[in-house]
C-alpha cells in the first residue's frame, strides 16, 4: 500500500467531495438550480484567471487560484450562510474556524498549515491576492443574479441598498471590476430585477 | 458601460457556466448522484494541487491548474464521452475541436489563443505538466468507483483489464501515483467492485 502521506492526502480529497452536496443561495445561469459550492469554486477559480488583468496590483495568480480552490470547504460541516443572512453571520466565523480544524487537518502538518494559511489570509482579507480573491467571490453572484434576471434578489427580498453595502469588497479587489459590477447593478435596478428600496436594509 | 474587452470575458464566463448541467459517467462520493464536470474540474484542480509532490518532474504548477480548470469546458457543446465508449471515441475529436473553436473564441483574441494552446496541449499530452494533468484527470475516476465500492463499473460492466488498458496514462505523469492506482484497482478486484475478466474487452 502507498505510503502514508500520500494516504492521508487521498482521504482529504475524498473527504472534500461532499462540497458536491453543499448548495448555495445562488441559482446557476439557466435557473434551473441552486448552485453547489464545489461547482461554485471551480468558476471563481477559472474566473480570477480570466480576469486577472483587471487586478491593479501585481499579485501571484497561483496563490489566488489556490485560495479559491479551498475558500469554501469549510461549508462541508459549517454548511452555506448566504452573504445577506445577519443571522448566520453572528456565529459564522465560530462554525467556520472549527471546521477549517478538522478538515485542514485531515493533511499532512505542513500542507495543513499552508493551506489552512490561505484560507485564514482570505477570510481576513488583507493581502492583494486575498483582496482580488475576494472581489471575485463577490462578483460572482452578481452576474448569476443578473443573468437569472435577479431571480435570488427578488425572491429573497434583497434591496439596491443591501447589495451596494455588501459587495464593497469588490471594489477593494479591482476597480474595474467594481464599475462593470456597479454598471450591472444599476441595470438591474432599471431592468426591474432589483428594488431600489428607501428603507434601511435589515432590522436583526 | 464597461470596456469591450471585458465584456467579452464576462460572456465566456457565463457561457461556461453551463459546464455545471454536463453530467459525467461517475458518483460523487455518497454515491447519491452522478458528477457534474464543473464540480469534477474543481476537484481535479484541487487534487493537482494536494498531490503535486508526487510528480517526478520539476513542472509549473499554474500552468497546470489553469489547464484542469478549462479541460472539459468543450463538454458543453460535444457533452461527456465516457472514457470505456468506444462508440462515441470515434469522433470526440472533432466535435470536441468544434466546441473548443467557439468556446474560446467567445474571449479575447490573445486570450483566447492561450487557452485554446493549454487545451490543446492537454489533448496532446506530451509536456510534463499535461502528463501530470491527465494523470489527474484519470485517478479522479478510479478513487470515485473504489469509494462507492465499484458502482459505476458493476452497472457499466467494465472489467479489471479495461481499467489498466485506459489507465496507463497515470503511470505517465507519475510512478507513485500510478503505484497507488494500481493497488487499489487490485483491492477492488479482491473486494469484488471490479470484475476480473479473462475475455477481451469491448468487441464494437
Amino acid at each position: 500500500m502507498a505510503e502514508a502521506r500520500l494516504v492521508k492526502q487521498i482521504e482529504f480529497l475524498m473527504e472534500i467531495d461532499r462540497l458536491k452536496n453543499v448548495f448555495r443561495r445562488a441559482y446557476i445561469t439557466d435557473a434551473s438550480r441552486r448552485e453547489n459550492s464545489a461547482e461554485h469554486s471551480w468558476h471563481v477559480a477559472t474566473t480570477a484567471m480570466v480576469l486577472a488583468e483587471h487586478c491593479q496590483e501585481e499579485i501571484n495568480m497561483l496563490h489566488v487560484i489556490k485560495t479559491l480552490l479551498i475558500h469554501d470547504i469549510v461549508e462541508i460541516d459549517a454548511g452555506d450562510t448566504g452573504i445577506y443572512d445577519d443571522i448566520g453571520a453572528r456565529d459564522k466565523a465560530e462554525r467556520e474556524g472549527r471546521a477549517a480544524e478538522r478538515l485542514f487537518s485531515l493533511l499532512p502538518v505542513e500542507q495543513a498549515q499552508e493551506l489552512r494559511g490561505l484560507w485564514d489570509e482570505f477570510e481576513r482579507g488583507t493581502t492583494p491576492e486575498a483582496k482580488f480573491a475576494r472581489a471575485i467571490d463577490r462578483l460572482m453572484p452578481l452576474l448569476h443574479n443578473y443573468y437569472t434576471r435577479g431571480k435570488r434578489w427578488l425572491e429573497d427580498g434583497i434591496t439596491y441598498d443591501q447589495v451596494l453595502a455588501v459587495n464593497q469588497s469588490i471594489r477593494e479587489g479591482s476597480e474595474e471590476l467594481w464599475d462593470f459590477a456597479l454598471s450591472m447593478v444599476e441595470e438591474s435596478v432599471s431592468r426591474g430585477y432589483l428594488p431600489r428600496a428607501d428603507k434601511a436594509a435589515g432590522d436583526s
